[in-house]
């Protein structure tokens, strides 16, 4: 599978020639695997709140990073990592209060099952040890995911990421389940629907002497095509893998630290109470942390004989870092702006669309929004997506597209957000589905 | 197995009540996987150079951190992470100068073959992503390992990292094989002997099946007890796992960054040439950032069809931090201190052993340094290696054990280390053996 809005190499010729320059030491020196966004790169320098600028001084909206979801380089959060680094920076097995007073405070954002929280560095290892522990401790090794799913990109959750394409093996523990599609299904069936087709797939696993360890959904089904109502419609299939011996995992990687503006967290506006919870890319608003939060029974064998240490992970300045984040969002209110601003946002596109014949929906929840541009003949329009992309791209507005048909926008702003840079984003779209 | 100095929560009754009550706070939020160090937990607030303080103001010589490498807090490091977070913090999706300087400058450490680096966050991560690459380049599943290996803890690599004990599953894919023994195996058999344990586990691999992928070593060997010597006997094993169509790849996380004195890389004290090489620990000097350099035509395929992306591998900060600590390195001298303190330190220990019958051997490479600990009758001295972590501990001085018996003491001061921190090093070492 190609990636969405992925820079073709071999249609440089266009490109400034330092960034041809910088493009060629690049792919020397970093070979084939890596990627670049846009028709025609972005070559930054600098980062402030929700702008970014490139080398020429140009500046862009981000609407499309939830890593600095607090904001580029926001001020508290430098201060705070960079204060504890010239201080002490060593690891778990010192006492120190910091990872403690860090751990009661994230989740203390949990419902009370969630008892305890384990720290790692990436979104990957956070769902790889959630792996670890649902295969130790239901001694069984099958996971369901859906469609277009991605959990990372360790060996194991690569196993889980079919967004990463076919050569990337999936092994035979692995069963794959349609994604909700608020098109084409009608709310009221989304969660009858998911529950079946995870039956469905449990029988086919069992076919294979595979006995479900673990269903594991980002609660908002980010890279599958952002699909967060109706608020619920998750709870069948929770009971299900439950009553089937099996474990729910919540990747809140994509929807956690209040992106969606009604919760905190994306299981909770599903009313859900988790087995396991993944944490990752905001959790240190650029920094390398990130965590996985379970009910305490569920590790107490696994932490008893296999421990687990992580070098980086939870080391104090991963625990400042992630302080200061929490810290920004209860004291600038960004749940409530992300639900304030992202409400004003959909309002703003649910305009553009309703004077536009190819845009079948506007949906998500807070500040994590999408746009599906659709064919008049209801086939995905991919190329009127890729357009917009990079004409908001050429007109100083980042985002990106995402799902099966890669005609889906995928937008999300940083959570401080403001109307008037909303407005912004607004205008920028409007006038990119106009020149389409 | 057990952890070897792993603190005894249930023997907590003699400690300071502050620190009781952090540890059962503690406990409590990050669940049973974690472990504390030592009879005593340290409770660390500052670090600077090779030395650390506890909250009561005592100051600790830390001899076992090869995280912090540079020395705790090191000015330039810290400078140049807290300036580039205030200025920009991406990822490798846009283009940005930072991530290709450094990775041009890491590279023209090494052998020119290892044309290309992937920026990782951890060890783990650097290992999993090398061993995806080597089943994918190879088609093949099976990897050998030694027995007391450890190399990171993602569910594939913990198949490799058996020194995590039996618990934690090796899987069918995963040979094991006795690590190089300094004692026991005089050092010109050395090469030989590995070289025909590496043959018979590629024999019983194949008898289920199973072709051998890949070769991982710490090349020099840590967590089994320490066995760099003599220079130049992995060549036989590594000629032999690419003769029967597999890769060598050498984990360089603990012995890499200049720590063995007379190269920047372990594999480079024995004349080889990797096929992969992964990196972490001491990279960003406590910054998460790790990575995996290999030979060009091992990731061209999967680079094109996998693609690779890591949110915060490679990012600007990482960068700026590996790229800090190549400074560090280059303008204080530090391999050529670690070779030069590095012998003054062994030197030092070499003296104590000569007057003491129950230190076997002194043993390392440039200020990587093991102490073997025997009974009279020639088993491993568990309790005396125990004792002598604890009393240096007490005294303010930081090691650790290792090794099957786990009588091993394990020295890795920071490379900064002077010589008269050695001579305090000795000192203290000195007086714990008198005492034991």
């Amino acid at each position: 599978m190609s990636m969405v809005n992925a820079f073709d190499a071999t249609a440089a010729d266009h490109l400034d020639p330092e960034d041809r320059a910088l493009i060629d030491r690049r792919s020397k020196v970093l070979g084939p695997a890596y990627r670049l966004f846009y028709d025609e790169p972005l070559h930054l320098v600098r980062g402030e709140g929700a702008w970014v600028w490139d080398k020429a001084g140009k500046k862009y909206l981000d609407a499309y990073n939830n890593v600095a979801s607090m904001g580029h380089c926001h001020p508290h959060v430098v201060q705070a990592i960079s204060a504890q680094l010239g201080v002490l920076n060593t690891h778990t097995r010192y006492l120190h209060d910091g990872v403690v007073d860090y751990a009661e405070r994230l989740l203390s954002t949990m419902p009370d099952a969630l008892g305890h929280v384990m720290f790692t560095c990436t979104g990957s290892e956070a769902n790889d040890l959630a792996l670890r522990i649902a295969r130790s401790y239901t001694r069984r090794q099958g996971v369901i995911v859906t469609r277009l799913a991605y959990h990372g990109l360790s060996e194991a959750v690569s196993e889980l990421s079919p967004s990463l394409g076919d050569f990337v093996p999936r092994g035979p523990r692995v069963r794959l389940i349609d994604a909700p599609n608020a098109l084409t299904i009608p709310p009221k069936e989304q969660g009858a629907k998911l529950a079946a087709d995870l039956a469905s797939a449990i029988v086919d696993m069992r076919a294979d002497g595979i006995e479900p360890a673990a269903f594991i959904v980002d609660t908002v089904f980010s890279s599958d095509g952002l699909y967060p109502d109706p608020a619920g419609f998750l709870q069948p299939a929770v009971d299900l893998i439950r009553a089937e011996g099996g474990l729910f995992i919540a990747d809140e990687v994509q929807p956690g630290f209040a992106r969606t503006g009604e919760a905190m967290w994306g299981f909770q506006r599903h009313g859900l109470v988790p087995d396991m919870v993944t944490m990752g890319k905001p959790m240190g608003n650029g920094f390398p942390v990130s965590g996985t939060a379970m009910q305490p029974h569920l590790v107490a064998e696994f932490g008893e004989k296999a421990r687990y240490f992580n070098t980086f992970g939870g080391n104090p300045v991963a625990a400042a870092a992630g302080m200061a984040v929490l810290d920004v969002i209860e004291t600038e209110g960004l749940q409530e702006n992300a639900r304030r601003v992202g409400g004003y946002l959909k309002a703003g596109l649910e305009d553009i669309a309703s004077g536009h014949r190819n845009i079948a929906q506007v949906r998500g929840a807070g500040l994590f929004l999408a746009v599906e541009c659709m064919n008049e003949d209801d086939s995905p329009d991919a190329a009127r997506a890729r357009f917009v992309v990079n004409h908001l791209r050429r007109n100083g507005v980042l985002i990106s597209a995402t799902g099966p048909g890669a005609n889906i926008l995928k937008i999300r702003p940083p959570l401080i957000l403001s109307e008037a840079e909303a407005d912004h984003f607004i205008a920028a779209t409007r006038a990119a589905f106009a020149a389409a």
